[in-house]
């Protein structure tokens, strides 16, 4: 049975204004251009504002100013898509997990682990692990020596936490994911590399999420800090002692090198690389697959990497052009000099 | 005691012509520059062409055309690679499993799992999980509640697949993959960024193979598809939505972001980018490390980030005169004017 | 309580020059900048050198000539990190493992595993497996069948190792790494892809370091094998069939095609690509993010990818300037001709 709920129930303590049928019955949520009779859908990109008028959604989270387009009741908010995350939650799916710890697990010794905490089936608990209230641990967990985990947390399964690591409240971790891994220190001495020891740890502060398979390394003398807020998607690599600054947001396959700094409330996006030991400053976004390559000291929207997409052909051309570039000046320098001359003889 | 077989043996049911001793044995393959008697090679790459006379190898497989270069028995054909390939599976050694349910697996409830499936010690399989016939999954792989999972399906060690994920027939799982964690949503409100319920799954279509370490997240609304026949490598990340087309192959380190849509039949080079809510056309090859900024609607071969590989000191020249190009733009203008006001006196 | 060692104690055996109070106990280690009484720092980064005469360090390790700016006890050596390295050994706190196997490891036919070993929980070891001394395998731990892995060599938690792989001595492998899973390799025939068995697997010589979450695929025929003191970071791609020389050490997110052959003592930056069958001479220091296209013969310093970090209006700026060199090429081009006819006129 699917569950439904009036629209005024999904919208209880949200800052909405409805208008139209506010008693309708919502059983789900759908893309603008999809959504049945009983479905909610959210208008955010202005692309897709042609599906308003003929939408089949009993109702719409929209701005204000479109409200008028549209026969579906309306969930009128500046924000939709904050307002969409709210209401879609009613229909969330995710299992939930009973409190209890699984009789496979193999749990350490002076563990401290409340009753309303959940362990999956197959974890392994390090020695002196400290766990808070409702916290859930996915199947197939190792979590490393004196490892903390504060309240409200969630492992997903197949996650690695190294010692001593240290986790904060409300933090999401995705499978695959591995916490506190020694950072890449090596100290050349006759020709061969030696290994620095990576006596550090990983701080994550609270409401951080972090996306599967996503590596991040423990500090080599102090400790790698992601703070408060941070949203980290998947298969990113954040070296040693690296430090990232609240609400900052990281898409995917982004690597961090040791001990770069990165500010409060950025964007940094996909494939981009960030230096070792560079700062970047709070409020700077970064446009996908950039090298940022020197430190940032202004906020403001930055990329490298000259000549976006173009086909293989064109592609080659400039890559050629650019070579003879030097040739080109030489060119420019050689006509200015015959120019220079013809007009002295002018005179 | 190795297996040895006869070259009719091992061509039987491929379209081929057999030259010389076609009851030949061969217990192995090598490369052509390395075969030994008893060892069967092959010839693609012309590259590899002056090996053809020297060869020991008992048998070559190649192109017609090559066919009297060699002394060996020759295994022709218009496609060497594919006629190898099965032939090559022959020696193949990876280990087979025995069906069975290792008894140290956790299995949870109304699973639906036939006689002829083989699960690996240390699983952990939700609730609900429908299984299909002769399906092998590793050991230490943990498959979330209500997975379905077609037939002749192999996962390898240490696999996680989140709930309501759906896997087609025929499917090769790599170790380390992560399928169906939560997309990358989020919604920034009052300068904090909230989660997006990620209520979508991911479905995956017959004959797919997924690379070790590989992401794909679910969707956000609707589902993330990859199509029959896709083939993807290792430590690639797939975004919530995402649709990847029939017989698509994408290499290693390429990141997909949410919602962007890959035709049939492309061919993605390795570390490439593809920007969110992007389209590709079918039958588009994008070479390595592209970052694929805005959609492609013809089918060809795409590149960006012009410069190619340099020595770093070019690099640095070609950088600085890239920053000069606004300089140089502004003489050759100077020039022109001048020109101009020449020839007008001359008149 | 912690442990105090005298300086003396912790120099023991290394080639370093002591000056000032060679008996003062150290219990840590710390930055310059931020260590107090009791612990040691290390310079080695000239921009840190201002700290010299206000740290409260107890001793520091620095080169001869800056010895005389600090009152602290000095540890003078022309190799600074690598004898931090040494001394910070002493206060390494990484948890430590008993001999034994873990009751709930379920165990293959046919292994021969010392009594000085230790494999953690929920580990499971295929048939044949073959361990040298004093091994440790982490929680979680997958290893194939037929596996050989040499003295002293340690697997953090949740590594997989499939079949017939082997590693030699004094490696360390961190969690989520996967090594021996088949590579990318596929024919195509009548319009799909079709699967070429691997038949190679993966040789790890001595002193190999492998970071968390890197995969490295086996051989398709033949081995794909690293020399003895590679040092791989994490989320690394390491194609079929790769070779990579002795002491090469390669940093996070670096994708290597197959086939490709990578020299001794290199230095390859984060983020890199190597293509397929691409061959990088010894010594060679690739930069990050570089494509490397094509092979290089000659030692040196290499990169791709021209125009750096700048703000995204001057990198539109540039892109389009870019474009348009063509159209100023045959403007400049224009020019010459004419001034070639003025001053044919002059004559």
């Amino acid at each position: 049975m699917t569950t439904q709920y009036k629209l005024t129930t999904l919208t209880q303590g949200l800052d909405v204004t409805i208008k139209g049928n506010a008693d309708c019955l919502i059983h789900g949520v759908a893309p603008i251009q999809e959504a049945q009779a009983g479905q909610i859908a959210f208008l955010m990109n202005p692309l897709y504002r042609k599906f308003l008028s003929k939408t089949q959604a009993s109702a719409i989270i929209l701005s204000e100013e479109y409200a008028g387009e549209c026969s579906a009741a309306i969930v009128a908010t500046p924000n939709p898509y904050y307002v969409y995350a709210k209401i879609a939650a009613y229909f969330d799916d995710h299992p939930t997990s009973v409190p209890g710890i699984h009789p496979s697990v193999v749990m350490g010794k002076d563990c401290r682990i409340p009753a309303s905490v959940s362990v999956g089936a197959s974890c392994v608990i390090g020695d002196g692990v400290v766990i808070g209230e409702r916290v859930v641990i996915g199947p197939g967990c190792v979590i490393g020596e004196f490892v903390t985990i504060d309240d409200d947390t969630h492992l997903d399964a197949n996650v690695t936490l190294y010692h001593r690591v240290q986790i904060g409240k409300r933090v999401n971790i995705a499978s695959g994911v591995v916490i506190g891994s020694d950072g890449f220190g090596l100290a050349k001495h006759q020709g061969k590399w030696h290994k620095v020891p990576q006596l550090g740890t990983v701080i994550i502060g609270d409401d951080v999420d972090v996306g599967s398979n996503t590596s991040i390394d423990r500090g080599a003398i102090g400790d790698t800090r992601i703070e408060r807020g941070v949203k980290l998607d998947n298969l990113i690599q954040v070296g040693h002692n690296v430090q990232i600054g609240e609400n900052t947001a990281i898409a995917g396959c982004v690597g961090i090198a040791g001990s770069a700094v990165i500010g409060k409330n950025c964007m940094i996006g996909g494939g981009t690389g960030v230096g070792g030991h560079i700062s970047i400053a709070d409020n700077v976004m970064v446009t996908g697959m950039t090298a940022v390559s020197k430190t940032i000291r202004e906020p403001g929207i930055y990329s490298s990497g000259v000549g976006g997409l173009m086909s293989n052909k064109e592609w080659r051309k400039n890559s050629a052009r650019l070579h003879r570039l030097e040739q080109l000046t030489q060119r420019v320098k050689a006509l200015e000099s015959l120019l220079v001359d013809l007009k002295e003889r002018e005179k």
